[in-house]
């Protein structure tokens, strides 16, 4: 069974069934893989199963990046228990991983490639890929150093069985290769890979020395987790809050952000408070609040998702950014005349009052074109300022559109009224 | 240069540099795969500059998926008689690879892999490799026929490599590998990538035989064009409208989206008007409707992402979604509790009325519940119909919750004034 199906199996079983399928599973040779691949939320139900020997002598087999994860969700009070058990050499690079800044290459890169010697040729290349033996079997590259130790070439493995036997490794490989610090963000990594269709990338420190690799199946994972987290995070929500963890736990998660959220909602209701006397005038002024509202966060949002997807790409530098925010504005305002006209006269039509209809018309024109402009340039600002620009921006545009919007439907009526009146 | 280098030194030239770069770029070899590596927005500048014939000997180069995804956007008025001018042999796969659905395995796949014989040795098969010469030098699994011609194993090219010369590829190979049928569609052969960490999967047809095979770049294209497709969705945009796409286009693209969000918004203000009395009755409960929206649409948008993307990453079965949907129901009515609980009483403070606050208090609450019970479940009754959960699940929550805060809030408020009254 593929250790991706392992996870999937267990969820189906009673915790007495779990027990027996992990005690069976840490017997075999592959119990290393199964637990790297099992969903984080049964991990606690696997530990809890196996003694502290039993657990070091299995996740002792893993590569140092997956060990390092699998470290962290070990209870606090077993952990360090358990990490005393592992092999001396494991426990050393344990340490020398954790001083990697959070999510940064080094943290993410496994130590087990194989290094060539520029001088060497194809077969004895060969050999020694032979002599590493049979554990391994992903890797893709053989990269080259030279002799201040430094990464000077890359050779995909497929190129050196191709090649004729005698010819040298420095004439074989690809110089220079694509690499990426050991401090970089796994972000930028997993851009680096993309953009150059790689399978791996080396890190190397800052004397080009060769520290590890990141392989291509870490950096689908990194894809795929930050796309969830700007999508998460433009909704005000917290990465943990997956679709089955337990209600109170989602509960306390979202409090906090609702109540930043009904604060400005707060901001929204004094805004149309300071219009008291003009709805009383004109109750059907009350009637369009929800127009104008819907359509302005609606042009927000896409404004803020178009700009903030392309932050993710990297399809906009900062230069380009001012660009963008002007399409936006354009975008917003053009948008605005066409569906603020087609409200405005609907509103008049409705209820025969052309005060309604100028001011619904022009509010939306307004809006929308402040919406546009906001949902574009507030992800932007949050990431000159080095901030996340999914992170917070849906409550700032919102705030400040729906209290705009109101202001504006409200205070052109206000005029209009006095003006006619 | 790296192929991926080209676009953005291009996007910063003259129409005529990019003219005198891309006449260079296509006297060399290498211009096929920068061809690919454009972004599709210069394609057709590019196109303009060179002749057919010259198109067609450069994009000939290209593996079938890339030929395929090119061709599309070669103008309609050459496209045929590039087609024409292309060598024989690749015509024939264009249009082999033409006959599978949009989107589907079968037009991502490359034909080019290396087939072995089950009775082949390693060294046998090492030969083979030899012979087939440099030109892929990605190839990464050898693929194993047996005498039916059926896929039945996989070599990591490695594992070959470090064998010993004589043993059978049969003793060899990893059996029945993880495949995918040419019609299952992109988005779930990245899954399936994604899941085993396969750097390829073979694409076989129904009597699995060996058809093509999907690299690991195709799959982190299609994980990252999906994402993109989700967050578009939920905010009502159109994949095309990207940031730098001209204003006119971007307008174009919203417009009749925003149409629906109008008649929505007009459906909300319909609702409204039922309680023009009460509202005229007490100015305001005006202010509070904005505080209503918008903690409901917050609420709502909140689930819907959640779900959205549970259902995208595979977490979500038919199953366990009426679980999810009890859980966001659940989990809208206790944040809709505190955070009601709250601005009824700062309602209550603020204005010194007891009908109001406790309106709102009722209203926030039964508004978030339904907000979450909605936003679970749109989505997954979207799936379950075969659409995509996420196109037009965000116009549906946004009306449904919009239209029935202001039924409760509005209702609960006339309701209570008759009582007092």
């Amino acid at each position: 069974m593929p250790p991706a199906d392992v996870g999937p199996l267990l969820s189906g079983l009673t915790p007495d069934e779990i027990r027996t399928v992990i005690e069976l599973l840490f017997r075999q040779h592959r119990a290393a893989r199964a637990l790297r691949e099992l969903p984080h939320e049964m991990l606690p139900q696997v530990f809890d199963a196996v003694t502290d020997q039993r657990l070091a002598d299995v996740i002792g087999r893993l590569e140092i990046d997956d060990l390092l994860e699998l470290v962290d969700f070990i209870p606090e009070d077993r952990r360090s228990d358990v990490v005393e058990r592992l092999p001396a050499d494991r426990r050393y690079e344990l340490t020398k991983a954790e001083l990697y800044p959070e999510s940064s290459a080094g943290r993410a890169m496994t130590t087990s490639f194989i290094a060539l010697d520029e001088k060497m040729t194809a077969q004895e290349a060969i050999d020694s890929i032979r002599a590493a033996g049979n554990e391994d079997e992903s890797i893709l590259y053989l990269y080259v150093i030279d002799d201040q130790s430094c990464l000077s070439g890359v050779i995909p493995i497929r190129r050196l069985v191709a090649a004729p036997p005698e010819r040298e490794i420095r004439d074989l490989m690809i110089p220079d290769p694509v690499s990426v610090s050991a401090e970089s963000d796994r972000e930028e990594v997993a851009h680096t890979v993309a953009r150059y269709d790689l399978l791996a990338i080396p890190v190397t420190d800052i004397d080009n020395r060769m520290l590890g690799v990141i392989t291509v199946d870490d950096v689908i994972d990194v894809i795929t987790e930050e796309a969830t987290e700007d999508m998460y995070h433009l909704a005000g929500l917290s990465e943990e809050d997956r679709v089955f963890v337990p209600a109170t736990r989602s509960v306390r998660k979202r409090v906090p952000w609702m109540f930043l959220n009904l604060a400005a909602a707060f901001l929204s209701a004094t805004v149309v408070g300071l219009f008291e006397r003009t709805i009383e005038e004109m109750v059907a002024l009350a009637i369009f609040m929800p127009v104008i509202a819907q359509m302005g966060g609606s042009s927000g949002s896409q404004a803020l998702t178009v700009i903030t997807r392309g932050i993710a790409l990297g399809e906009i530098e900062f230069s380009s950014g001012l660009r963008a925010v002007g399409k936006e504005f354009a975008v917003g305002l053009s948008v605005g005349v066409l569906t603020g006209g087609a409200a405005g006269l609907a509103a008049y039509l409705w209820l025969g009052n052309p005060v309604l209809g100028t001011a619904l018309f022009l509010a939306m024109v307004s809006t929308m074109a402040i919406a546009g402009l906001m949902g574009a340039s507030v992800p932007l600002i949050l990431k000159a300022l080095h901030q996340d620009p999914a992170l917070g921006s849906g409550v700032i545009v919102i705030a400040i559109n729906d209290a705009f919007s109101f202001f504006s439907f409200l205070g052109i009526a206000t005029l209009l009224l006095n003006r006619v009146g």
